[in-house]
């Protein structure tokens, strides 16, 4: 029978009961995790969001012992009873309340249960789509409830620092208009005008920069953003942001301001502090010495260039590049002479990947170099090359001969394989970087123009201004990214508030004046009613809570995330509509007749 | 000439600088919201999000002169200089800062601007149109940055209550399924299941009861909801709710916590202490005492029932009506009885829109009672009409003779018209009631069923469970609405876990069980898994923020709200999208055929 829980009150948690409750009647309510009966007791593991206890009936006190037969697990029941000390020998020291247990003197089933499909607990090895599709039960597993929890405090601390610093959050219209750059819209058909279309927002950018007009000064706010990409690894077609914008503010404002922020909230969730100012590295720097533009700082293995050193060399492939214009770089891997020639192939193999044609290696030994190219270089060289590569015996040294591109590239993905496959870093390290200085624009070969590597609102660097002119791909912009452990956290940069160097990054990016106003005619008019400097950064949330929860998937980060083929498995969306719905809004599907509403059940 | 901000750094802002600030050397940056030439000297009042000061620059700054005799309104400037006091007599003490002045040493121009096309201060009178198209200057106006402010201070003051009570917020998602129940869904078409479509949430009800499920006991949210309406009167495509719900507690839990939660709110954002516990009135009372479910109780004016003295009288209309089963019910209106004959046919006609078919009066002289049908009573008759409605010399005595719902809508709006006619009330009285115990089913003639009042999901009283099958219309529900002056701040319900409950509720709906699974198919396999008893509401916060910040529309409340006719005049949404865009959706407009990209200029 289920029973109302009419008359009583929960007087605790199942998990904050310790041994100084001892002697309290208490009222608990949550789901039987498991029943055992053992030595003609019934025990009852009880749990709730604030942990378990053990519950135990005893034949002597009648109703609530025929009731405790009853159950099975995930039945919802409330218990009153006294707390007491388990017997000597019975605690059980990995449960915070394993000191004690509570006594049942009145038992009522307030809800029963089918056997769920997966066990109620952590680390269970269940395929992904059935959690999913019982998402309500995964939830309830303690290893993602604390992950909710997780994301809570995170924004809780976000929102309390930001507070602090005299930020407003205002909220962005998710209704908005269509913009013809970046990437696709989710579309929402308008009823009330017909053939004509909202778009999701893929980010609140023209309505913080707005705001900034609108002399809010310092906005940031906490929001969903749309993107109907085709789904890559771990993207989500709805994701969340933690976007800000400041007025009359310079980089450096930002920068701090952000890793003040960052330091809160790892503090404040976490308890990690961390070290402040967090490291720096201009674009070209990180680019030259980890080979990537969101550098995995928890480890070494720098990239070293040598161009200078072989530039004369007998090696053709080097020289050859060298005198080309390339560059010549490598890594030395500590240990990595020991290789097999078949992890020297795999090697080989990831590095092509990257576009590199080839990767020379030199083993450092106690006999010296062995190397298939070593025969090519001098005695001199060769001694020149460890010495700058800092190789010692057992070292082995990789060299790739291209251009900077390339060369970078190809290093720094093999950099990531070499720092994980040789342990070179603990997982749980939290490696910060800012990355700075940008370019403002790079080569479109498809378009044929440049194109702004941010977006055409990013300001230049005002000591690369003249450039513009005569260089722009050297123009450096105002743009900065945080990365963490080789992770993109967010970017962001100061905007051109002013209409002169607006006109001119338009006129770069190729667009006549009425090009410019039809992409982004009403931003374009409110910046000329005194428009304030301004920047600012945006975070993605739920990437910052996987590598805060140390996850591998976004997907465990989000209360319903939708599929890697971007459906909810829980409730079947998307799904069919009715006809009527179609009909309302003017439209027609030409994928196939609107059928009918498909059932719920529907995966 | 345009300036960088390069090498300064804002010191204050405009509006905290005060006498105990004099001599010390300040670096404001904001908006110049007037210029005035006066005795060779150029003032400026210097806005930014914190006020206004004034700022003097004196010929013998040089530069800083110079540059000021550029400056018009709007213009943006970064000022260096000294405060000082202001001379004798010229204090200004409207002014927070009017004690003081800048004297300024440096002056940049950091942006110039356009002239507004409305000014830049409150109390405008300009039209709603050509604010909302220019959003970013009607939003730089101080009385629209406090209610941004207002709305900010709310949100963050809810957070911080629910915070400090164990809730949880929690993101539900935004592409979800298409409900065939409730109000018009907006869709979003999936490009990835050609001819299937994502539903905008309406609220997320079916993802905070899936929580429960999940075991997260306290959960809120403030969430952007969607519904695709006919546009009435003060409603947006897009609004705000604070959605919250609780497992294991009882309704009393429920309204004794939301009462804590405005009293908090209110004395954090607006000074103002609530008494609590709030009144309460059942939805009976309410209807027969205020003739609404939504009283306004800033003012008494309260219906009386006086069926039974009439019920045997000689006014046929009055006998007739009682003898139907009619009632015949009425306001006592204090100083009516000098109302014109036009008055009182303003008042009759005002009746009729709600259906009654007429309005009888009674005024109460010196002389006795004035009345067209005072002859159809005897002289006893009015004296116990005028002493159950306490009328008194100088009184109007309404009556409306109809069955007990037209004469209590009749006579509610009456009311209403008439507090506000007699300024019955002042409009800054804060008049908080709930109503409880609303009725669970209605019947619909059109659909020839029973239809849920609030929804399917509402638990009945557990005293009325026996009438579920004898009388259904009789049975109260667990429903409860806030309302404050009369308007409809939030409701919300106990939820049925239990599914026999659960089952006799669809077969009262007349769903058979297969409709059911279609319809809410998911929530209901979840309520197998073992459901805790659970509950919550939610709340309007546009609304919310209108009543508070005493607004009358809460477009006024809304960053960037729609027109009344759903666009968006800023950013011209919606509008019509490229081919290539619906072609990917297999999708095509009947409307007419898909054209180019629309202005960014159009209304």
């Amino acid at each position: 029978m289920i029973e109302s829980m009419a008359g009583l009150h929960r007087s605790h948690g199942c998990g904050e009961l310790r041994a100084e409750d001892t002697g309290k009647e208490v009222t608990l309510m949550g789901w039987v995790h498991r029943r055992r009966d053992h030595g003609g007791l019934i025990f009852i593991d009880l749990r709730d969001r604030s942990g378990l206890v053990q519950v135990v009936c005893d034949p002597e006190a009648g109703p609530a012992f025929k009731k405790a037969e009853e159950v099975r697990n995930e039945y919802v029941v409330a218990v009153t009873g006294r707390v007491r000390p388990r017997p000597e020998g019975t605690a059980n020291p990995k449960l915070a309340t394993g000191t004690i247990e509570v006594e049942a003197r009145e038992l009522r089933i307030l809800n029963r249960a089918k056997t769920p499909p997966f066990y109620i607990e952590d680390n269970i090895v269940v395929d992904e789509a059935l959690r999913l599709r019982y998402r309500y039960l995964d939830l309830r597993r303690p290893e993602m409830q604390g992950i909710m929890y997780l994301r809570y405090r995170t924004t809780r601390a976000i929102r309390d620092f930001l507070d602090s610093r005299g930020f407003w959050e205002i909220e962005t219209p998710m209704l908005t208009r269509s913009t013809p750059e970046g990437a696709r819209d989710f579309l929402v058909p308008s009823r009330l005008r017909p053939g004509e279309f909202f778009a999701l927002p893929q980010s609140p950018q023209l309505f913080k920069q707005i705001l900034m007009v609108a002399g809010i000064e310092r906005y940031f706010q906490i929001v969903r953003c749309f993107r109907d990409e085709d789904l890559r690894a771990d993207r989500q077609p709805e994701f969340t942001q933690l976007d800000m914008e400041m007025s009359f503010i310079q980089r450096e404002d930002i920068l701090n301001l952000v890793e003040e922020l960052m330091a809160h909230v790892f503090r404040e969730t976490l308890g990690i502090e961390l070290t402040l100012p967090l490291p720096r590295l201009t674009y070209q720097e990180a680019m030259a010495r980890f080979g990537s533009d969101k550098p995995d700082l928890r480890f070494g293995l720098e990239i070293t260039d040598v161009s200078d050193l072989v530039r004369g060399c007998g090696f053709k492939v080097f020289a050859d590049a060298a005198a080309r214009g390339g560059v010549i770089r490598g890594l030395c891997v500590p240990g990595g002479a020991s290789f097999s020639r078949r992890e020297l192939d795999e090697l080989t193999r990831a590095a092509a990947v990257f576009g590199a044609k080839g990767l020379a290696w030199m083993a450092v030994t106690a006999e010296g170099i062995r190397s298939p190219i070593a025969k090519f270089f001098t005695g001199q060289e060769l001694q020149d090359l460890v010495a700058r590569m800092g190789g010692k015996e057992g070292d082995l040294l990789l060299f790739v001969a291209d251009s900077e591109t390339v060369a970078a590239t190809a290093l720094g993905s093999l950099r990531l394989e070499l720092g994980q496959r040789l342990h070179l870093y603990e997982p749980e390290q939290l490696a910060f970087t800012w990355v700075t200085d940008f370019p403002l624009l790079e080569y479109s070969p498809e378009e044929k123009r440049y194109v702004a590597v941010h977006h055409p609102f990013t300001m230049p660097m005002e000591e690369d201004w003249p450039l513009l002119d005569t260089e722009p791909l050297k123009v450096r912009a105002l743009a900065y990214d945080l990365v963490l452990n080789g992770v993109e956290l967010g970017g962001g940069s100061i905007r051109i508030h002013r209409r002169d160097i607006q006109e001119k990054m338009f006129s770069l990016l190729g667009f006549c004046p009425e090009e410019a106003r039809e992409k982004f005619g009403f931003l374009l008019e409110a910046f000329e009613y005194g428009t304030p400097p301004h920047g600012g950064i945006a975070f993605g949330l739920d990437r910052m809570i996987m590598l805060m929860a140390r996850r591998d998937t976004i997907r465990d980060c989000i209360a319903f995330p939708k599929t890697q083929s971007g459906t909810c498995l829980m409730t079947a969306a998307p799904s069919t509509v009715a006809p009527e719905q179609l009909l309302e809004l003017h439209l027609k599907t030409t994928a196939r007749p609107a059928g009918k509403l498909s059932s719920a059940g529907k995966a």
